[in-house]
C-alpha cells in the first residue's frame, strides 16, 4: 500500500468511526472503502466489525474483480457491490455504505417508484457537479434482495440509467455513495443523509 | 472470577457506558449482567445504579438460583428476571435490558396485541441466525407489573413460546435482549432498538 | 462552604454540564442551585451564563430570603422561584431548572389543564416515593409570566396543593424539578423529561 | 490582527466545532466571520471548509466592501451576504450562518408568507432587547437563489424592513444571524434553532 492509499485508509477509518458515532452503521453494519487507482485494488472493510473501532487491519485488499489479496477477515457479502460501483464509475476512490434510521424510512416507501427525487435545497450543492438548489436529485431505489448477484446487476444496471445519482438506496436496507476522495464521500454522504431527513420530516409533517 | 468473566465484565460496563451516553438507561433504570458458563453464577449490576459510571466493583454475584454470594448493593427487583432469561437460554452469557424512548412507546401500543413483529429490514440480520430481510421477528411483549413473580413466570412462558426471539419487552417498560457474548448481546440491543425507531416512525408517519 | 456542600456544588456544575450537553439549557437559559442545610444559604449560577462551563466561582451565595451574600455575577430573576420551592420543601437540598423541546411543548399545550398527567410508565419509579408504574404524577403547569413575585406566589400555591409533585412547569417555558441531593434532582429531571417526550410522542402520533 | 480580534477568532473557530458537533453545518455548509470594528475588515471561513476542523489559518481576510486583503482558500460565494448584514449591522461583531434540519423545513414552509413569526416562548428573552416571552419575533424568509447580488440586495432590504429581528432565514436553505460578540451570536444562534424545532414539531403535532 503506497502512502497515498495509506493515508485514504486512515481517513476511511475516521470516516467510520465518525458515522457509528452517529448511529449510522448500528449492530456492525455498513461498510467502507477506499480504491488504489495504481493497481484497481480495494481495501474494504471485513464482515462482523464494528465501524466504531475500524482500523487499517480490520480491512481486506481486493482485487478489481473481488478476489481477496490479503488482510484477514471475512470478506462481507456487499463487497462486490462495491467491485460494480468503482468499475462502473471509474474516477470514484471512496465509497461508504450506511444504514440510518431517514434512508432505511424513505427507501422503504419509495421502492415502488424506484427512485427518491429531491429537489430545491440549498445542501444539494454539497453534491459534486450540482451547483444550485433546483437541481433534482434522483437516487435509484433498488429492492432489497438476498442474492447480491442481482443486487451487483440491478446495481450496474441502476448507475447506468443514472450517470449523474450521486447514491443509490437499497429499499429498507441502506445508502450507497461514493466520492473521488475519502472527505468527497463522507461530504455526499452527510449531504444525502440531511436530504433524507428533511425530506422524510416534510412528506410526514404533510401527510401528503 | 475466572479472567475470561473479568473480560466480559469489563465489557459489559463498556456497554452500560455506551448506553447511558445514548440515553437509553434514564435514571438509573436498566440493568446488565453476565454469566459464568462454569458455575451458573450471575454478575448483574446492582439497584439505583447511574450506568453511565458503573464498575466492576458495582456488579453483584448471583448463584443460578439468584441468591446474593458476594457483592455490596443492594440486588435490583428485576434480577429474577435475568434469573429466568439464562435458565430458559442456557447458550446465553450476557443480558441487557434498557428504557429507551421508543422501546417505551411501541411495547405500550403494542400489549394488546402480545407482541411486536417487525419484518422487511435488513438490519434483521444483526440478529444472530437470521440471513434474510425477509425475516419476520416476533418479539413478546409482555403487560408490565409490579409482581416480580408474575412477570418471571411470564418472561419464562414468553421464552418458552417463542425460542427464536433475540427480546422480550415489558409494555411501557422496556426491552430485554441477551447473546451468546456481550458483544453479540450489544449488537443485538442496538440492532432491537434501531427497528423499534424505525418502525414507530413508519406507523406514526403512515398513521396507520 | 463546607466540605459536605462543596461537594454537592461540585455535582451541581457536573449536573450542569451534562444537562448543557444535551441541549437542555439552551442559549444561557436554565439554573441550578444546592442548599446548605446547616444555614438554609442558597448557591445558585447566575444570570446569563453558559452552563456547559460553570464552575464554582459562577454561583452566587443567597440567604434563605433570597439575598445575595457573596459571590460575582448578577442574581437571575428566577432566584426567587428557587427561595419558594426550599421553604416549600424543607427536605430539598437541589434544585434544576431546564428549558427542553419536550417540556416546552408539552407544558405549552397542557396549561389550560393546569396540569400534565402522566400514568403507565415504569420509569415513573425512578420518582422517590413512587413505587409503581400505576402512578398517575400530576405535575402542574403555571401560565409563565414575566412578574417573578406573581410567578413565586403561584409556585407556592401549586407546591402546596400538590405535596406529593415532583416537578412543576412553567408554559412554553421549563421545568422546575428538585432532589434530596445533586444525585436525586438529577435523576427526577432524567425521569421526568423521558417521560414528557415519550408522552409528547405518543400524542402526536396517535392525534389524540 | 490585533488582540481582541484573535480572540474573538478563536472563540468563532470554537463556535464552529460546537455547532459541527451538532450536525448544523452538514458536508461543509455554513460559514462563520467576525469584524474588527477598527478597520471594518471580515474575518470569514473560505469555501468547501469542514467547519468541525476550522482553524484560525482557515480564515480570509476581507476588506468593508468584501475584497480579499489577505488568506488562503477560495471566498465564499455567501461572503457578499456577510458583508450587507455588517453595513447594515454597524454594532454587529460576529455572523453565524448554518444549515439545519428544522431552519430548512421551517424557511421551505414559510417562504410563501415571507417570515416566521415566532411568539410565547421563555427562550425569547435569550434574544438581545428582547424581556418578554410575549415578544413576536419576526424572522424574514427569503426565496433562495442562486443569484448572491439579487440575495444580498433582498437581505439589505429585509435588515431595513426588520430593524428589530435577530435574523434571516433563506428559503429552505439556512439561518444568518448575529451578535455584538461571537457569544451573543452564539447565543442568538442556539436560541433561533431551538425556537424553530419547537415550532416545527408543534405545527407538526397539532397539524394546523
Amino acid at each position: 500500500m503506497n502512502v497515498r492509499v495509506a493515508e485514504q485508509v486512515d481517513a476511511l477509518c475516521q470516516l467510520a468511526h465518525w458515522a457509528a458515532a452517529r448511529g449510522w452503521v448500528p449492530a456492525t453494519s455498513g461498510n467502507f472503502s477506499v480504491r488504489d487507482p495504481a493497481n484497481g485494488h480495494i481495501y474494504i472493510s471485513c464482515s462482523g466489525l464494528d465501524k466504531g473501532r475500524m482500523t487499517p487491519a480490520d480491512l481486506l485488499e481486493l482485487d478489481a474483480q473481488g478476489r481477496v489479496i490479503s488482510g484477514l477477515g471475512k470478506p462481507s457479502a456487499e463487497s462486490g457491490l462495491h467491485v460494480v460501483a468503482y468499475r462502473m464509475r471509474p474516477k470514484m476512490r471512496a465509497i461508504a455504505h450506511v444504514h440510518t434510521i431517514w434512508n432505511t424510512l424513505l427507501s422503504a416507501r419509495s421502492v415502488d417508484a424506484g427512485h427518491v427525487e429531491i429537489a430545491g435545497y440549498e445542501l444539494l450543492k454539497a453534491l459534486s457537479g450540482v451547483d444550485s438548489h433546483a437541481h433534482a436529485e434522483r437516487v435509484p431505489v433498488i429492492a432489497n434482495s438476498q442474492d447480491y448477484s442481482m443486487l451487483a446487476r440491478e446495481l450496474e444496471e441502476a448507475l447506468e440509467r443514472n450517470p449523474e445519482t450521486h447514491g443509490v438506496l437499497l429499499s429498507a436496507h441502506g445508502l450507497y455513495t461514493w466520492g473521488t476522495s475519502v472527505a468527497e464521500a463522507r461530504r455526499h454522504l452527510e449531504a444525502l443523509e440531511f436530504l433524507f431527513e428533511v425530506e422524510c420530516r416534510r412528506m410526514q409533517g404533510s401527510r401528503e
